[in-house]
């Protein structure tokens, strides 16, 4: 996907020697983090944006559908959020963050190949999935999908199986059971939240101490192998919903000693803001109980608007 | 602006005598209630959706380039907004709600022709500017904003005027004094929030007790007349922010014991949860700092996923 990015845009980079400070350094390039650029630019701050990666996990979502007034990819969508940040005096980097570091009253962030100092910043990095199963990579957007919110209508009427966690997810079970046929909630532990799923209890099916080893089809998802105590099988399903396993990327975070909640994932407050002044968060990386683009988006546009009024 | 819709869109008006009983009715067409809409049917809710006009107060930005990866007006994106609203099965009408009472687990609306009964209610009703200036309607977006955060970058280096209350707006024109080259703040009384302008003091000439009572120009706005206790005189600007006198639409709400905020915003958690079971409130009509199509728009995503939340 980089490579293919890298052809695709002309990017800004900044190779010379000196030492650039900003308003404001944002770090990743998903939802969250193009519109706290969009935001901090237009509201006159010297924002540089760095990421891995231009559009972040968005770019996986095939048919994007709850964007309003769009219909497309979410590559697609990436590329317009990006060409629209172009128009704008702003600093695009793709490059690794090595390292973020509090220096007196701001921040220095430490890319492969330069140095940057900043007074405020904003982590938008998002989430990655580890450790996938075979077939998964396959069929993203064909069948796979991470995001209860943004795909479960896609299945109305349709068998499906969601991967969970022993003790969450019961707001993402009962999306899908009101819409799908069947739902499947596999769980690698006992599932805890079988209690809030009592209106929906008839249009699902708890499989307890499971694990996802294979997803299979031809053009889309027909089927998954699970295993349990007893040995492997296989289900029938049209979508699979893999919830679990999508780590933040924190590792500055860690550094920075932000406050986080026991997943990793960035505690903030209304404003966006962490736990140490200067640093804002917004999209997948943070608490937040509700995903997707337009959130990630909004909370992102509410980072810079107080990251803004910080600097003041 | 509504006779020009009702041509544009094939409106879906139910006409039939039958009570209609719905998951969720949304009363306000505008960035919130559309996206609400969006969410609620996507969740599988059964979703109409009331309102005098469709698009509210956003049909009014000329250029709206803070919504990402958009560029245009803010009628063509409410219109995409609503194509894509009209692929699912939806209700919309366009008519006055008389009435919301709560009776037994839910609501009655009354319209000018009909009765709807609802388990939820999301209120995305938005503001209104009443008592406008001679001049002001001729120049709106064209010189007239009134949202710094949406137009502040299209005054850069240029003469503007903020008309804001006494005790608040500082925000505003924080980010017009950093992008402008002089802001002139008009306020009706003594301005109280001095203090908080200090690093752009440079920037800005407070005008107590002075009212904006004309706006002149020819294609854009070049002037306003300014009365205080001396006079009447002109001064010249390239552009106005109007902060005041855009008051929300709560009668509904008022009937409802809606908890609200002394300027009779609704107030709301971040749920977007007002204080009666039931009702959810998004867009202009909450007691929100940030204001924009983007926070509007999730705020209506929030409270359709925590509408279906309720209805479980």
């Amino acid at each position: 996907m980089l490579a293919k990015y890298k052809n695709e845009y002309v990017l800004s980079i900044f190779m010379e020697e000196e030492k650039n400070i900003y308003d404001v350094i944002i770090v990743g390039a998903g939802p969250a983090g193009l519109t706290s650029a969009l935001f901090s630019v237009r509201d006159g701050l010297k924002t540089l944006v760095v990421a891995r990666t231009l559009g972040g996990t968005a770019n996986s979502i095939l048919k994007l559908e709850n964007w309003p007034g769009y219909k497309g990819t979410g590559i697609e969508l990436m590329k317009n959020f990006y060409e629209q940040l172009k128009s704008y005096p702003i600093e695009v980097i793709v490059d690794d963050v090595q390292s973020v570091e509090k220096k007196g009253e701001g921040f220095v962030i430490k890319t492969s190949s330069k140095e940057f100092g900043t007074k405020t910043l904003i982590l938008a990095t998002g989430t990655k999935r580890e450790n996938k199963i075979p077939g998964e990579e396959k069929f993203v957007g064909k069948g796979v999908s991470y995001c209860a919110t943004c795909d479960a209508f896609f299945f109305k009427d349709k068998t499906i199986a969601i991967v969970v966690w022993e003790d969450s997810s019961a707001e993402e079970i009962i999306t899908l059971a009101n819409l799908a046929q069947k739902v499947y909630v596999v769980c690698d532990k006992k599932f805890k939240a079988k209690r809030e799923l009592k209106k929906v209890k008839k249009k699902i099916e708890i499989m307890n101490n499971s694990v996802l080893t294979e997803i299979k089809g031809e053009d889309k998802v027909q089927g998954l192998m699970i295993k349990d105590r007893k040995g492997e099988k296989e289900i029938n399903v049209d979508g699979v919903f893999i919830v679990i396993g999508a780590t933040p990327i924190t590792e500055f975070a860690k550094k920075l000693k932000l406050k986080m909640n026991k997943e990793n994932f960035i505690v903030v407050n209304e404003g966006m803001e962490t736990s140490v002044k200067g640093i804002f968060a917004a999209g997948d990386v943070i608490n937040s109980t509700i995903k997707g683009v337009l959130t990630s988006s909004a909370q992102g546009a509410i980072a810079a608007k107080n990251a803004e009024e910080f600097l003041q």
